[in-house]
């Protein structure tokens, strides 16, 4: 089993510390994004769509996207559990992965893609070229900041983001957060909760990864 | 269990689609989205995302996010299995359920929302208002275009989406194909394999759904 990383990308980052918090090592290969590292014929036949990470098996089977290859490690290390364990806490931890994902996630790449220059003519991750939109760095804004609001009501409701302990979806939310500061969106005074909850978090061993 | 649905919109149709493949029918409430029917206080108290689908068990509590509904009936309803049987066929159908959603239905949502006049200060989903981006309703249509040759590269390969038989990822794609009509987008004909898979999974009893 490899792992194909990308430090300091944020998606590779969650399956880092997912992996921290299982405390498990695999042999990783980091790549480059500035030198377009993920571009190359040989890692296209790894990934056709040019993103990390990718989790590739023994038998040449090579997975993307995070929350597949999570939910991979999740099946060979099981403890601690962090998928859920019965159907509806599996069901709270996939729905706010995937809120974090559509709202947060979303708005905050659409932030920085369409505004730094390292991004001017690649807008969205793949292999095609697409520039960029300046509204839509501004609206992406926006939505981020919506959502830390949203991610701050939902946490005075509960201690974590999805279920009553840490799950894969704190990960997300706590890698999203630190991915907003890359565009300058932080937790305010009126976030007590936010801020409470990604305070948490920091002070795992996990958040270094 | 009660069922919140919005005909025609593409959502919750893979709700309706994965229930009619497991042959079961629960009590649905209809929402009409053009009269704002999910921005009521009634219903944000349910999903104050105020998307559809949502799904309320009969604890109260509202799972929403069409994947974590789904995976819910799942775990009520295994078979058919739809989710994948092991941890490779597993995450295999979870890699390609976000493939779609990142690639397919993030595209096409955004040339919807960016271009049709229902939706001129609603370009994203939720309770904020975002006025339309016209350049984005452009590159949203570039996007999806890209994504139909991704999908038929990859049924080039094999029968099904996620593995050899037909899954949720399927369902999320079929969707997704059909919503890119309402775009103007459609299989060409140098997509064969896209072509075939679609016309097979249109014959199943379930896309009537």
């Amino acid at each position: 089993m490899k792992f194909y990383d990308a430090p300091p990308a944020p998606s590779p980052r969650r399956v880092r510390m997912f992996l921290a918090e299982k405390g498990v090592a695999i042999a990783t290969v980091n790549l480059d994004l500035t030198q377009g590292e993920q571009l190359t014929a040989e890692f296209k036949a790894k990934n056709p769509r040019c993103t990390v990470p990718v989790l590739e098996l023994d038998d040449g089977t090579c997975l993307t996207e995070s929350l597949a290859i999570c939910h991979y490690l999740e099946s060979l290390y099981p403890q601690p559990n962090l998928f859920g364990e019965d159907a509806k806490e599996q069901a709270l931890v996939l729905m706010w992965n995937d809120i974090v994902m559509f709202n947060g996630f979303a708005g905050a790449g659409e932030a920085l893609r369409n505004f730094a220059k390292l991004f001017r003519e690649r807008s969205v991750t793949g292999p095609a070229n697409f520039p960029q939109i300046p509204e839509l760095a501004e609206r992406g804004r926006l939505r981020t900041e919506h959502f830390f609001s949203e991610l701050d009501a939902r946490l005075a409701d509960s201690e974590f983001v999805a279920i009553d302990r840490f799950t894969v979806a704190d990960i997300t939310a706590y890698i999203c957060v630190e991915f907003a500061s890359w565009i300058k969106v932080s937790i305010t005074d009126a976030q007590p909760h936010l801020r409470r909850w990604h305070a948490a978090v920091s002070s795992r061993p996990s958040a270094a990864a």
